[in-house]
């Protein structure tokens, strides 16, 4: 199986859910980032799972830099993330079992039952959690480079947070205001509404769906590619990469569906001799190339497969059809946990694309 | 820029809409496989431009396979695909103007004014040709291993098509029956209908969006990886490389947030000793892994961008605000020749995915 | 089979000796490169069979740029080359046979026996003229960059040509004085001795071997990578792509063995502000990374495999041992056809590598 | 910088010298490989210092595998091999020096000064470490499949080993007795002048330069390619990963710069059904592709750059010349050490190639 992305910035996922650790090391890095672990840690905060609204399991998640800086900077050799699992409970997950909508049956298949299939093994969203730490780590590159991603839920079950605003001044607090907050939402009625809905699901035995809708602010023109370096392209295989993540639009996504391009276009003008567009229908991408107006994309994540509802599966060995009752520790809900991931596969793929800009155009030597 | 994509299958995607040809290489196929130039053509044929639904160029798109086959199979180097062009009307492109919402601003401000700006350059919908020649090919390989895919045309501004069919056997016909329908719905009447608000658009110098959705019958759980070659993301990332792709969900996709796990968790089940599922909501994947019920996923379409109607943009040059008014030869809508670039895409990522299979479990010997 | 190499700059190589033409297509180009057909011709021009040195196959050998110019310059596209076989004669190959130390044996046993056969199919020398080409346009942007590559024949039998200077000034003119030579030489009396050696090889349906030295000046320090990009690895990878190739050293490489550490470390010193080294056993590169002095490796080709005197080898169907007369038309060396192709690879190693540089430092911003 | 490798086993190898660790991630290997971890430990065991032979930094490198393993076995997801750093002293190394002929300039050079400078940092040959010990996991795959890979000493000096036996039966056996030995020569007295050579050396505050010469058995044809993944170009570019090596050659190599084709075209024959060469000159390989014959290569390793002796140096400061008297711990050689390494290195770039042999062909279906 492939843990490898990016070519640029080339990562390389590592870990179990139930094994000593979870990792990530990034090759490709220019020598001399200054390495900011609070800031890493920030994230992996953000990710954390805290109050009534997330499982029990609670890991301290303390990234541990073990190669790659030298002096506080990065030294141009890979950057190595460690995360301890600490909290793990192997006790919950005594024999293989199928989860209905999890990956244990397909995880089974590809892999000839060699699969750790405690707590989801590699393919548990705990292995998101070094990518929130190096997302954190690189989003101050990019914010010396005057990018910034903010992510808020945008919906969950018949609770609609308002939209990120079409104005641009206010939308760059908006994104900056996402940073500090637990549960991110532009309304905060909304959210409390959301965290109604949650709560009642735990109670339930269940859980719910989401989507959040993230933008990103002061990309300049020129980011991404046609075909298969879009930016699209690789923005979404990055968030398919989020465990629960089943769909991805950007700007009006499905709603161009329903529309003409009269009503759709986004007509040009221009400011201080920036190309700008009056609106931004497109979400700030055309021929998978930024196109300086905000990047604005929308990431549904399905129900947390973990419910302690009986369900009904089949036995590894036998087939043979049996009812399941889940114990161990669960989600109610993902994805206002999954919305710092989502920032951080955006950051992930803009800091890869954004490192070959150099070459776009030839400048008379090498 | 990059116009490559693959691991195992390495295409690399050449050619510009008014330059001399198109085409395609294919680098790591197996030796062997029989090579069927006229399956190549039925694919280009569904993608050809016609009657009043099309732009008025007409290319005759035969394909020319000029490496790579060796008494009919392929002969273990690249296969390449060349299309020439041959109805290109340059002077419908006297000078460099930025169309809104097509990628002539961005692939200029990205590539310092560089890029052939005739007909869209190598950004063009025309590059997705040598792709769905290819992927013509590729796709009775696919079916000699049992695997079939189809789209049809889902939504087409108010008018929707039925969906797939959640029964295997009728969703297998459906996927059948798409194969030789120009344009492809299930349900005949409501195609008659998208067909007339595609030309009404037509006849307003407008254009509508769509939405495709798309199955894939027969395929064997354990294809596809969780995090970078989850089968969502490698499929979603050759999507959004089709021009106009601007959203992709896969099962429920953006329904998921809406509703709770217990609505939405597939049940296992067995049948004859394979393991099946009694819903299919997450659309034939866990864990980024097929898990042997149909892959169903839906892909969303802008409106075509260029329109005859008046547009505002800006001078290349000047940055001063202008009126435009297109020229040229227009698709008043692009969807229903993509269904098959859909396919194409489709096809191509499975065959990379699908060329790994046989280094999952180690076997005891290289 | 892989047909691909690069990771800034993606070359894809196709085409068979006697199919209907030979090509590359190179993915990764900043746009805005000029792109000089005179100067692909002139390399090519230098591979060209001619007199009685070569076989009697004469390509006519033009190279058509197909994609990825416009306006004579690069246009951020692939660049794909286009080299036509004319005259190939496929009735000099009319069955399959084994010549030995040929790749028809391996090719067949690799690829079921599917592999084009005539004349080495994708394995022949042939393959070299696009890449050829492409390193004469890529060596203009080395130029530009104020790096300078070249190659003589080092030795062919007993007779060896005298070493590139170790005094830069003097190494920077014969580089550039390679430039222009048909059999590429430093003294040209040992020029006309082994002009005599492949000669008599030929007059005795025999084939020689020989060894090429090249020299890269201007080279600035901070090229290459320890470890798998290094300098060397990157660099070897590429020649020993090149058929007939079967060693790589660089500085003194296997004369290495033979000494101690005190008589072959390079002392450093300083002029005009610029570290250099007192001698050059480095042969430029420390850590597989250059040190701003001259790059100089050698390259050894073994005798062209066909030969026309009688030789032993097995019936490609009942594997029994037969006597085998080569007929066709045959090269009595390669090594001095070869030179500019071990210059383009070069050059294509050099260009790769060096297009990354921008991001080996911070610059506070991406 | 560049830290990755491989395509179908894809490494990442980090860490620093005197930083806490050094690692390697290998991502892609198939699930269920036995991980018989003192088989790791045998292989770094022949890599460590001892005796008067080598540096006097005695690390016990034992081999954390941290992810990967599940039961005893591979389990799918990338296997992470973490070795601790114990015996490394900095104060050895209390500032930046440009050591002549180490990667101290060009590391600095490239990386704008941000390189972690001690020991060589992450170019120190230390970074071999976790190589070997995935070495040795992966020996025990390529032995189940039939492969043997063992490498003598082949020159020290003036002082030359026997060569690899040309016949198979007695070459197997040499390739299995090297597997035991701490110092690998065939003919033991010689290899008590090489040891005495090093010792001189290290007497004298100097270093020794030598040649490996490495035999692979058992490797079926078919594995390699022409071009780019040559079995040539693959194993060189790992081979010059190996800090100090300066040279590869297969088969006569550099001699065949001295031959006729009549003298060293090997001729075919069959045993058994199996096509078989008379002579092996080509070193196993011809067009890229294994013959089923021997590989036989030989590396050259310049003499270790650290010696007590005064030398010529730099200040990196001031760029003024100055003397340097180095103190820490050195090995007065390096390629005894080394042969483990590259037996380490042929064994993953095997085992790469190999991994995709089961679609060189097509079977009729994926």
């Amino acid at each position: 199986m492939n843990f490898t992305c990016g070519r640029n910035l080339r990562l390389t996922l590592f870990g179990e859910s139930h094994g000593a650790l979870v990792g990530v090391t990034a090759d490709g890095l220019p020598a001399g980032i200054p390495v900011d672990e609070s800031r890493m840690q920030a994230w992996l905060d953000l990710r954390r799972a805290y109050g009534d609204l997330s499982t029990a399991r609670r890991e301290e998640d303390v990234p541990r830099v073990v190669t790659g800086v030298f002096e506080g900077r990065t030294d141009g050799g890979p950057l190595t993330i460690l995360i301890d699992n600490k909290a793990q409970r192997s006790g919950d997950y005594p024999e293989r079992v199928f989860r209905p909508s999890h990956a244990d049956y397909t995880a089974c298949a590809k892999l000839g039952g060699y699969n750790d299939y405690r707590g989801g093994g590699s393919f548990s969203g705990r292995m998101t959690a070094p990518l929130a730490a190096l997302g954190g780590l690189l989003s101050a590159c990019l914010e010396s480079s005057g990018v910034t991603v903010g992510t808020h839920i945008s919906q969950c079950g018949d609770v609609r947070d308002e939209d990120f605003s079409e104005e641009l001044t206010e939308l760059a607090q908006q994104v900056r205001d996402m940073a500090g907050k637990r549960f991110a939402v532009l309304n905060e009625e909304r959210g409390e509404e959301m965290q109604a809905l949650i709560r009642e699901a735990r109670e339930d035995g269940d859980s719910v769906g989401g989507v959040l809708e993230t933008a990103v602010c002061g990309l300049p023109a020129g980011v991404g590619a046609p075909y298969f370096d879009s930016l699209e392209g690789v923005l979404s295989r990055l968030l398919f990469s989020i465990p629960g993540v089943k769909g991805v639009e950007f700007g009006l996504g499905f709603g161009f569906g329903y529309l003409r391009g009269s009503e759709v276009n986004d007509m040009l003008t221009s400011e201080d001799g920036k190309v700008l567009t009056k609106s931004n229908f497109s979400g700030g991408i055309n021929g998978g190339i930024s196109n300086g107006m905000p990047v604005v994309f929308r990431t549904a994540f399905r129900p947390t497969p973990s419910i302690s509802k009986k369900q009904q599966t089949v036995d590894p060995q036998t087939l043979e059809e049996k009812e399941l009752e889940l114990r161990g520790r669960h989600d109610p809900a993902i994805f206002h946990r999954a919305r710092v991931v989502v920032d951080a596969m955006t950051v992930i793929g803009l800091f890869d694309l954004m490192l070959e800009r150099d070459r776009d155009v030839w400048t008379g030597s090498l």
